[in-house]
């Protein structure tokens, strides 16, 4: 399928809808620093491992268009699955190594819909620029060093973690926690800022403070632990010894949902 | 790794040098039909999954930028393996289905190499157009079935085989062939005329028409056949019936060499 956009050089903010501040911070961003603003929304079939999560992730299509827009967006792209995925479709685009640890082990098949969709925003659009949130590390570092790998023109631009009021990262899917997991939730991001004071306070040895962490965690019965962990930025392999740019990651089930969050530790608080 | 060209739409033709008449007749068709045509020399260590073939394929350098320039190209790519495939490169592009048959089946791992280093090249050289020989008619297939669903800008163009006075695919590993091996190898196109031959007068039953080139191919006792099939020209699956677009493929041994060849059916000679 030939699809171009055929502007000079946009911005690029790929998102699943749903838009949220964090959604908004990138698009204002791509606003002041491109000349055209492309908002791509595409609830990609290809990355959701769950069928329920797919069918129950929110949509809210008239909402987001009126709020990229006022937030800098020229341009909407929303294609539909039949578009992006003809008849017949059969390439992927992988990762190896990044991909397959944290929310890989956890979501087979999740990252190499990321990497493909985004592949394809990245021939159709031809950005000068394509922003990422930091919320997903994970995903930000495959996409790295995909776009890198692949030698695509332009850079990436990964953009600071909006959080609520009680320290929570904004998620489209925090809109499906119930009252009362909405309360608990917040222990993600105050576990990731006692992680930071704790290195910040000279306790550089992981193990230590993970078990710290994790400790924390436990106060809470409705929370269960998918991972905690301390890892290179680039690699995203565990570390022994916390240095600058270390990255604590984190993922949690709530009830039916899954939260994660992550945080550069060894920097002081923002 | 950022590699950009940065030429106005040009034409490309990927190759892994040691040019001969089928190579060159595409580059001639790249400079007839682009204002700039770029001509990568590249042999791709990650397409090769015998170390030996990889070790001992013809490599004509010197040559190779004599005749591509004489042939119409404005820029010779020559990277090096570690330009690019640097430390930490974790990306592959492939593609299932089309490329799991016939030759994937045979070398694995081949065609992943193939797209993948097809899709730097496409991201750094940003063809209008891109010129593959029908001689790898399946490497043809998957990366047109990979431009598609990736959503690459321009158009892939295949372009006829060139053959030798006695019919012979011009092939870079023909060099590796004996004296004696040489005047083997012919058999295989006179196998795939003859059955086009078969199919024009009027057997349209594949399996017949392949039993017959079968027994062809058993009279040379040198010849191992890997396979000889009758496919779907887009998806390469084997047909009962033979229809017009219908293509035959063969894969043989001879002594350490393979040769492959294909040729539609139910056409006329050229």
């Amino acid at each position: 399928m030939r699809l171009a956009l055929g502007l000079k050089e946009p911005g690029l903010v790929p998102t699943m809808g749903a838009l949220h501040e964090g959604h908004l911070s990138l698009i204002r961003r791509s606003a002041a620093e491109n000349s055209r603003t492309v908002v791509s929304i595409f609830v990609n079939p290809l990355q959701f491992n769950d069928a329920r999560d797919l069918e129950t992730y929110p949509r809210t299509f008239d909402r987001d268009i009126q709020l990229a827009e006022e937030a800098g967006a020229d341009i909407i792209f929303a294609p539909t699955p039949a578009l992006l995925y003809p008849e017949g479709f059969g390439t992927a685009v992988t990762v190896a190594g990044l991909a397959d640890r944290w929310e890989g082990a956890v979501r087979p098949g999740h990252f190499t819909g990321v990497t493909t969709v985004v592949s394809k925003l990245f021939n159709i659009v031809d950005p000068a620029n394509a922003y990422f949130g930091e919320k997903d590390y994970q995903q930000l570092a495959i996409i790295r060093r995909m776009h890198a790998d692949l030698n695509w023109f332009g850079e990436i631009i990964g953009c600071p973690t909006v959080r609520d009021h009680d320290g929570l990262a904004l998620s489209s899917r925090n809109s499906r926690l119930s009252v009362e997991q909405r309360q608990i939730a917040p222990i993600v991001p105050r576990t990731l800022f006692t992680l930071r004071d704790r290195a910040n306070a000279g306790d550089h040895n992981a193990a230590s403070v993970i078990e710290h962490g994790l400790a924390l965690l436990a106060q809470e019965p409705s929370i269960e632990v998918d991972y905690l962990a301390i890892v290179d930025p680039e690699t995203l392999e565990p570390v022994k010894e916390i240095l600058p740019g270390s990255r604590a990651l984190i993922a949690v089930k709530l009830g039916p949902i899954r939260l994660i969050d992550n945080l550069a530790l060894l920097e002081p608080p923002q």
